[in-house]
């Protein structure tokens, strides 16, 4: 019912006040609009919670509308990558760089979305023996290439995933989707942003 | 003289169908809408072109308006860092990812906004040989560690920020502009995007 | 019931000709003699399953006690470390070495022994991001260092153990159970060891 | 004649209360039990010496029965690998861990089994300038990437084994000794484990 | 005028006393020998300056000679590798090694024997992104693999330079090239050697 | 007898046709001329024969003397170092550096140099292992750290060789003999020079 989940959400905007979602002194903004209180209210109706990263950026709500445009963008809009091959990109980059508040919510989501949570362990703690396909191992190699080693990616780093059945475009994707995660990993990581306790138990 | 200039920036579209920026075959959604066309306008207006990194987004609307919100909000919005010194993150993020486009882009701006181009060659070059005062070394040791190793940053890295004199919220700008060089060198160059040639001799 | 767990253990140890728990070919030795069979069949009376390790190293039977002999005096037996701390340096070496089957078993291990499955996930990805206690952390702390950085450890390491109250005795533990994981993760690693599926939803 | 012999191991035993071969303070158990002072005894009479590395470990007997029940195990019974092999394993993986105590003995080792001492430095050098057949090269490539990057072996990795002409069984013994060193090198490093004075100049 | 020169090249020398080309205080010998005098006032003739590396050596006229001989040598005498080429391997070394004297002094002579501003900029950045031929970019990947991993380096490495075009002799010349460079480099970090401001501007 | 050891000299130098010393097919001049003969007389007089190092040289006179010219320079000539000290830095560079050829020649010059085979040993395998005195300490820590991380030299660790006892020039002389060995390690790997046998059983 819409009403019940309107009060939990302003318990969980008065919960914020005293619990940070980071290691920053930077309090929501009290009241949030209404376009963001909305947006809020959708993520516990449909998540059970407001994801801790969007509490940590509303302290700023230009700065928190930047982000959420982008992160739907990438990860919701239309692609030729499916939305669990974006949340496995961000797991295995989230892996690569140690983010936990990354690997906590974004492990999560490739559990639920493969409906396998093994697969989900297997990319929090080395994707490589995972069992995959040739065109997603591609994918996810690239975003691993990118991640630790983007200045000697050149053409024929390209071309694997052409070969591998990607279009220029899908090619754009991964590195964005790749890029997004080398830049929130290093935000949440030097924030100690912590993610919601809800996560860690779902679809296991 | 306004006219002459619109008309440039129609040369510069025209040229951006042969001409990609980056080693993507994504040409620029053409016509290109009012809006974005506006912007691109000021762009060649104020800068004398339009950055390739526009270019090379706006074969989508929606992921150049996503794109052109965050960088306004963390480079040009109101902050406890000036502009130079976020310019200055910048470089010193792309020295360590060995970005081509953004050191040639964002160095340019350091020599600018600073006035000493000695100073955007150092930034480029190493960083550490530039005799920078306390604030401005602990805030580049910061993102430099936010770059190679977030993973180990914990409480003291952020009282080394406080002890400096940065606030709170000045830190979470500090990783933010940090973030997100993070994402658009790596963005750059697993695309192979190249730089203007017109930043090469500028302020010299 | 014995009779039950019994016949389960011979089901399992039928499984296996079949089920490699590594890469390589290498089958159990049938039938197990008495005495092996015996420790196996305590093992899926004890755990539900014959650990996969177990089943590796089956193929020799001199092996198997060498490794087990080990393992249970290091892990088990009397020592200033408790078994909780024990299995935290596991997850901890593991972490850093990405070796997917001790994550997966060990990090129950410590989700078990702990009550604490947010311990074992942050262990798993990141363990500078859990709030140990000094000792603890200067436990890992030594652990993650000789995982790494083994040349480098002198006796200033050494005394920061013993100022975190560890006895020499402590500090010898401390070392060989460090050193048994930088072992069996790159012998898993090396042989593609599968951990047993029950491991997943344990303890969550 | 036999009584020298223990005479001398006597000796050698007094010597180890007031000379530690760690940096910590951990007496072997004085008496020995009959068993490890034969087994020590047999030592000196064929090696001149108690290997270090033993004596540390007789502070506590089951944990020095379990060491040598694994070492002699891997080094010593039956494998597809000559003992020189195992040795030049051992001292590959010690030059990559950079182990002080490891690469004293068992460089002595890879001399005397090989009656080559030039095998031995280069070794303990850089194994790459050695002119090995191209079974050996590829069981020390092998063991250098387990040593180094134990996370990114798969199954291309051992297929070159078996094309070198290994077993199975081969791959598990190379996998094994390798592990072992890894697991020696950090305790010795950790510990500051001195070798023996008497291999130095042995087999030059 | 021959005269003017020798009179500036005296103003230079007189500065010399006060402002140290490096953090350490070693003056220049006083007054220089003719010899020397002679050698520096060729500098100012040709270059506009008396390059900082040299005033630095000039504390001790035989350290100084042993440097401008193998320089020389190796820079300006006969090759298979054209000067140009020397020069950018000089500056691809420097970028590995982030040298700020040497990037600074290199790519400007890239810049000026290539006549090109931007290939200096792409060297001292990134050398990957810059159009090469073949054989330039094998001269290059060679230079970067004995900068960062020259003990990796066996035959299959000289072979690919030979493939490429070069004689064991130019071979030679590019280790020895690289080498010098990786001497250099380290000097010049090591003492915070200052480059010539006249660099920055030249040839963009 | 002075005739006797020439007639050696020119057998060596006959060797030298068939048996390179590198992997590179560069011939030495034939004949010497009469100063590079004395010398190579005067080398096989003290050292029992001509380091390949110079026979590798020998191919170009002009290239031969600017090495000799800097090596005796830099190791010879007067220091505020010994020539002990100097040979130590060579080991520890070429240790980081795995250089088969220096380790072995100058490994057996700290052996000879020092009268302690131990210590030679330490030096190559571990120099962290030996105890040293804080002054010699110090010069290798500053050494190693130029070996590995020049870039990140500042004034603190130049201070650090002050506050051991070192003046400017003595610091000059750590900085190039470093710098040197960083140089000729990587002549050597990358043209695969083969130390002369003798070298390995001397000083032992």
């Amino acid at each position: 019912m819409e009403n019940t989940t309107i009060a939990s959400a302003s318990e969980e905007s008065e919960l914020t006040k005293q619990d940070m979602p980071t290691a920053l002194d930077l309090p929501m903004v009290d009241p949030l609009p209404p376009e963001t209180q909305k947006y809020f209210d959708i993520c516990v109706e449909k998540l059970g919670m407001v994801p801790n990263v969007l509490r940590a950026y509303a302290f700023d709500i230009d700065k928190l509308n930047a982000f959420t445009s982008m992160y739907n963008d990438l990860m919701l809009a239309d692609s030729g990558l499916s939305k669990l091959e974006r949340e496995m990109i961000a797991v295995v980059v989230s892996s690569i760089n140690k983010c936990f508040y990354c690997l906590v919510a974004h492990g999560a989501a490739v559990r639920q979305l493969s409906g396998d949570p093994r697969l989900g362990e297997m990319l929090v703690m080395n994707y490589r023996v995972a069992k995959l396909d040739a065109r997603q191992r591609a994918m996810l190699d690239f975003a691993a290439k990118m991640t630790t080693a983007s200045t000697t990616i050149e053409e024929p780093d390209r071309q694997l995933l052409r070969d591998a059945g990607f279009s220029d475009r899908d090619i754009w994707d991964i590195a964005n989707v790749t890029g997004f995660f080398n830049m929130t990993n290093r935000v949440a990581s030097a924030t100690a942003m912590v993610p919601n306790p809800e996560y860690h138990a779902q679809f296991r």
